[in-house]
Parts: structure tokens; sequence; C-alpha cells
């Protein structure tokens, strides 16, 4: 379907002034397809600017167009606002969910985020502003307030007319909740409405055992939570278990791809900023990269200390400086793929702290498997080039070192840092392969000059 | 409420044979951490074994029974399996999801798979074959047979007394198909179909654009649709658009959680390989690490190999050697930077492969910013240690060079890789940083050569 509405024939039929053609052809596709192809649009035709996406974004029938709105990048977003009549605004600030609508502002500058309130009616403004309270990255930040509540004495006709009443809210109907004095206290589906009887009560026919969590519990887990369990909402309470809030699956993907980028940035040594790769200007990029570029080379110099102490040893075999990458290459792979399995399993709730002695334990067995194979290999490959047993001997028990040494630092560390409260993340890769630069620098030229110099 | 229920009191409360009271106490959990509890035991005490397993399992009431089975690891469901009888087998294969036996299936060795098989009636056992057929990875493997469809021609009325009548299926009823010889023409939401007068026909309340997948597209492709447009269920259809099954948002959550681990094992120079880090043994572990250990081990001597051929500059200077873990690690670690931005970024399906030379051009403007600060903070710290302009001048150009080739390599070698129907992830830190050793050590030592050498 998508192919057929090219950017191409959208300017054609705007120039063309074949609105209702491109009504028609526009309405065939998803609301995601339409937001990327205006985003196309603006980003690759001169020809498109603000006035041709408002006019085009007026075309579109009122609800696809606010559904349209919702899947649209902040730029194009505060493009349309501010082509907007205070009407219009406000008509689609109407029709979108409460949480589009306050992850929309946190992307917005002031002077928008300030007209988007003023046109907001009073109760709207003031759901958002509660919201917008909530710490970035908790339940209550990704959480709705639309949802749909019951009371045990309802009875699930009285439910159902209650459902078909209030109308658009596919994404937070299918689970409904009951309250009893605000307090959270079961849960009915809309399938357990629709089979039941409909002079039941719904305290008989809801479920009792309801998964809910803190408005304060960190994203991640809760993304935990819906797989665990696979859920498809579960509602936010606060200390009081009295509800405040749904969160839906559609939100807890994209918690699951902003962590997953988040750890992924956060493993190579970058500082992880909100944006996707093309709108992040390269001034940006840098900046999230510089950072641990610096500390990581300033830290290398530290192995080049190393190196330095060892100068007239280096000056007089000058072959051993050729087994240094290798063996500081081998040692930083070995504790990065320790260090990457970790900070996963610790993500996803497999590897708890109390698991911390088991896990020393097995990279330590995994680690002394791996070493003996990459020694017997390395030794066999000196003595085949070099035919030299003494050099052979100090590389590979040097190997052998760096080996169990890096594959114990890479899970002790990962472990370390989450429970002072640091992300995991940051003892992957970069930082890990640096320190174990430093120390299988040291254990190869000790080694090399208590056996070899002369 | 999970922590009301510790593994202490279960074990006592077996020896008492209080099963009614841990009937009770068990009813209170959700099935996934009945399941984990189960897998606790199992691990950590000796008098939890088969015997009491299946003692346990079977307190539990049916339903819960069944909706625990499918939570548990694959262990636990082959101990549970051998202690069944036929009968018992097979009503927990009754009450279970297609698509969750045929993953089970797909772990279980294949004594236990004849028995699956054996006890399974034989429209059941001729699904399972089915779905056994499609490739890993594929739309089709985490489909489930098991939906609901009506023709245009029904009412409202009947369709709603067709789910009705289908009981179980929660996972599944929410969107349901409208089919016309068997192709797919339409969905209807189980909301549409409350809202709708009872006397309408489903034609008229269907919304015919659907988004639907081919079964042999790719896992990852369908995360990607689902998380785009916030789908709760997608079908899977042949090549002819008739209906084969449908996907739901949870089996999407389970791809995307394994999608992320598989990169992440990728990128740290671990071959993936299903299961968790406990379950799996310390040989399996260690055979997952040797061959990118290994590889990656040999491809070092050539960057040994190189610094061997400058034996005779680095005996006269032996002060270059401190500067090559500062250059190679900072290659390395710029060019890990950039390749998983790119491949995070190609696998949400933001970076296309046409955007090739933009990314290039782009990389190459923030490898530019990158190398002049960093080459300035080198340059000075060695005029402030060494005093050396000539030195300081040698290893900052060299430095320029690292960062931007590792940078350029870093955006390429991922999307080529792309192109060449390898996964991107394979071109990651590891691999990088191998290969940048050598081009950094090279440019390093030759420039020195033809400066500093007397």
């Amino acid at each position: 379907m998508k192919g057929i509405v090219t950017p191409e024939l959208v300017i054609g039929l705007l120039k063309a002034k074949g609105f209702a053609e491109l009504r028609k052809f526009l309405s065939e596709l998803m609301p995601a397809d339409i937001a990327a192809l205006f985003g196309e649009l603006s980003d690759e035709r001169e020809d498109f600017g603000e006035k041709e996406l408002t006019l085009t974004f007026r075309i579109l029938p009122k609800d696809l167009a606010a559904d349209v709105f919702a899947y649209m990048d902040a730029d194009l977003q505060i493009m349309l606002i501010n082509g907007f009549s205070d009407r219009e605004l406000s008509a689609v600030l109407d029709e979108l969910y409460l949480d589009d609508t306050v992850d929309m502002i946190e992307d917005m500058p002031a002077n928008v985020v300030t007209r988007i309130l003023k046109v907001a009616d009073k109760e709207k403004r003031k759901q958002i502003n509660e919201l917008l309270k909530y710490p970035d990255d908790s339940a209550g930040s990704i959480m709705t307030t639309e949802f749909v509540y019951f009371y045990g004495t309802d009875t699930v006709k009285e439910a159902l007319t209650r459902i078909k009443a209030v109308g658009i809210v596919k994404e937070t109907v299918y689970t409904c909740y009951v309250t009893e004095q605000k307090k959270l206290i079961g849960s009915v589906s809309l399938l357990d409405l629709v089979v039941a009887d409909a002079n039941e009560l719904i305290k008989n026919v809801m479920d009792t055992t309801v998964i809910s969590v803190r408005s304060h519990e960190d994203q991640e887990k809760v993304a935990n939570l819906f797989s665990k369990h696979d859920l498809a909402a579960v509602p936010v309470v606060d200390d009081e278990d009295r509800i405040l809030g749904i969160i839906t699956f559609d939100d807890v993907m994209d918690v699951m791809r902003e962590e997953n980028a988040e750890d992924m940035a956060m493993m190579s040594a970058v500082v992880p900023v909100e944006g996707n790769y093309f709108d992040t200007s390269i001034f940006k990029h840098a900046a999230k990269r510089m950072p641990w570029l610096l500390i990581l080379m300033l830290s290398a110099t530290i192995t080049g200390a190393i190196t330095n102490h060892f100068e007239a040893l280096i000056a007089s075999i000058p072959l051993l400086v050729a087994f240094m990458p290798m063996l500081t290459d081998t040692g930083g792979n070995c504790g990065s793929q320790t260090s990457s399995l970790i900070i996963q399993g610790m993500a996803v709730e497999e590897i708890q702290p109390k698991d911390f002695f088991r896990v020393v334990f097995k990279e330590f067995r995994v680690a002394i498997i791996c070493a003996a194979v990459l020694a017997a290999v390395n030794f066999g490959r000196i003595m085949l080039f070099y035919k030299n047993p003494l050099l052979a001997a100090v590389v590979s028990v040097a190997l052998v070192c760096t080996v169990i040494l890096s594959k114990l630092l890479g899970c002790v560390l990962p472990m370390l840092a989450k429970r002072l409260g640091i992300d995991p993340a940051i003892m992957s890769a970069p930082l890990l392969s640096t320190l174990v630069d430093s120390c299988s620098t040291l254990i190869f030229f000790s080694f090399a000059s208590k056996l070899m110099a002369f």
C-alpha cells in the first residue's frame, strides 16, 4: 500500500490542487506511515515547508489527523503547532491520548508548551501538569490517567454501558479496574464482561490477583514485569494502593527500545541522549562521544607509563612489543564477553545481587577453560615461528593470567556498580579494556624481565 | 505477595502434608511467579526433586497448572512430563496455547517430543507439525494458529456468540479477522463489536486497512512493525493473502528481548546461543566464547608483525611503545562508538541502505571534531611531560588519522555486512578494534620512522 503514495505524488497533487484525491490516497495509509511520509517530505523536499505541511494535514480526516500527529517527530509537531489556530490546536489535543500529549510536551520548547497548556481545558491542564511531575524513567512518567474503572457493586450491564459511553479509548479499555474507596481491588477484562451474565455483579466476575506497580518504580522493572507475566496493561498505584493510572503494552515496547538503545550506547562509550541518529547534529554527536574518549585516552596513558618503566627491557628485546596487542586485545575481549553477558543478565533480572559468588565461581571456571585453550594455541604458534620455548612460556603464562583476571573483572565490576547504584553498563568493553590493558602489560613485562632479561 | 511464599514454606508444607494450605498459598501467586519458585526450589534444594515437583504441580488448580507449565524452563517441563501419566500430559497440553506448545517442543529432546505428539489429538498434532516447519526467526515460527475469524456477512450478534463459544483464547480475541474465500479482508476489535448494533453486518463495522505480514518475514521486522504502529496483534498471511495465524504483542516482546540479547552477545564476540546464563554449562559457555577469541587472538598477531617490522626503530626509541596503547584504544573506542550507533539504527530501521553516503559523510564530520579535540589534548599532554614538539606532533597526527579511519570503518563495515546479508552486529567492537589496531600501529610507526629515526 505505502509504496503507492510517493513523496512526488503528494507534491504533484498539492501543486495541482487535487486535494480530494490526496485525501483519498492518504486515508488508505496507516497513521505511522503518513507521519513517516511527512517526515521524509519535510527532510528532503524544499517545496514542502510549514505551509505545505499544514495544508496537507488539514486535508486529513479529523480522527486520522490526530493519530498522525501523535506519530510525528517533535520538529514536525512544532512546525504544525506554529501553523495552527488555537481552535485547531485544541481540536488535535482533544483527540490525543493524555500520555502521548505529555510525551510530546517533554520534547517541546517552552513557548510551544505554554501555548499547548493555554488552549487545553482546565481539567486536562491539571492532569498534564501532574504527569509532568513524575521523574524521567519512572512508571508514573509513562502511564496514562485515562482508564476505565468500576465499583464492585456495578453490574456487568452497567459496566458495558460505561465502556460504550467512554468511546474512543481503545488503548486502555481491554482491562478495566475495580476500585473501592479509590483503592484497587481487582481487574476485569472486556472479554470477561462480554462472556458474563448481564446482571452479574462486577465483584463476582473480577480477578482479585492484580499485578500493580508503584508510580516511582523504574520503567525497566515495569518492562520486565510485562514480559515475565505477558501483560497487556498494568495499573499504577500510590503508596496507599490507590490507582493513579495505567501503563499499556505499547508504551512498554517503547521503553524496551529506549533502554536497549541506552545500554548499547553506554556499552560503546557513548553518553546516551534522546533523539534519533539523523536528527542529532554532528556537534551533539561529538559531544556525546567526547567525554568517554577523553577519559579513556587519558587512562590509557597508565599503560604507557608501565611500558616506560620497562624501557630498558624493550630496548634490549624489542620483539616483546609484538605480543602486546595480542595480550591486551584478548584480555579486553575476554572481559567484554563476560561483562556484556552479566550486564544483560542483570537487566532482565535473571542475575540477582545474591548470585554474586555463584557468578564469580562460574566465570572463574569458564576462564580457566578459555585460558588453557588460548595459551596452548599461542604456545604452539610461537614455537612454530620463533622456536623459542622461553618466549613461548612467558607469553602463554601472561596470557593465562590476563584471561582469568579479565573475566573476573568482567563480572565483578558490573555487579559492584549495580550494588553502588551506578548503571552497570558503564563497566563494559571500553572501560574494561583500558583497565585490562594496564594489568596485562604489567604482568607480561614483569614475567619477561624476571625470566628473559640478561 | 510473592515474598510470603518462600521456598522454605513450600518444603515445610510438603513435608507436613499440608496440601490444602499449600494449594491456597500458591493460588494467590501469578503463574510466572509460581514457575520461578519451582525453578528456585529445584535449583537450590536437594529435597525438591522430580517427585516433589510433580506432587506440588498436582496440587495446583487445573487451569492455573497449565499456565504455570507454560512459564517453566525446559528442564522443569521435561522433569514434569517424565513424571506425568499420558492422561495428565494430555490434560496440560489441552490447556496450553498452540504457540506455547510449539515453543516448548523446540527445546525438548526427541523422546519427549515423540511422547507429546503421541498424546496430542490428531488435529493438534497436524497443527504442531505445520508450525514446526517454519524457519527459526520467521513470522510463521512465532505465530499461533488459534484466532477468531468471521465472514463479512455475519452479524455482530453472531460474532459475539462465536467469541463466547470459543472460550479461553484471551490472548487472541481482542482483534478478530474477517475473511472471504479464506482471504483476509478486514479486522474488527472486540470493542467495535461491543459498541456496534447487534444486527449490524460485520462488513459494515470492520476496518479494511489491516497491516499483515507474510509467514517468511523476519521476526525482527515484525517487531519493528509492532512498535511503529503500536499494534496488539498482526495477522500472518501466505503469498495469496490467506490468513494462516496471528502474532500477539506478548510474543513480540519476547522477540525484542531475544534479538536484543543476540545483538549484545555478537557485539561482545560471543556466539549467541539460546538458554539463560545459569542453565548453560561452563563448557558450553566456553564453547560460545572460544571461536571469536581464537580468531581475534590470531588476527592480533598482524599488529605484532607490524611492530616486528619496526624492531630497529623501537630498539632505538623505546619510548614510542608508550603511545601504542593510547592510540589503539582510542581508535577502538571511536570505531565501536560509531558501529554500535549504526548497528542499533539499522536494527530499528531508522538507518536504511539508501542512507549510506549520508551516514558516511555525517560520521566523517563527527570524526574531524573528535579528532581535533583529542589531538589537541594529547599534544598538550606530551608537551607538558616530555617537552618534545616532534614527538607530540607525530603522536597527534597519527591520532587524527586513527580517529578518522576508525569512525569511517565503524560505519562502512556494518552497512556493508548488511548489504551482503551478514548480520551487521559481527562488525562491532572486537573485530573493529583488532582491525583498527593494525592500522593505527602502522600509521604511527610509519610517521615516526620517517620523522624521528636517525
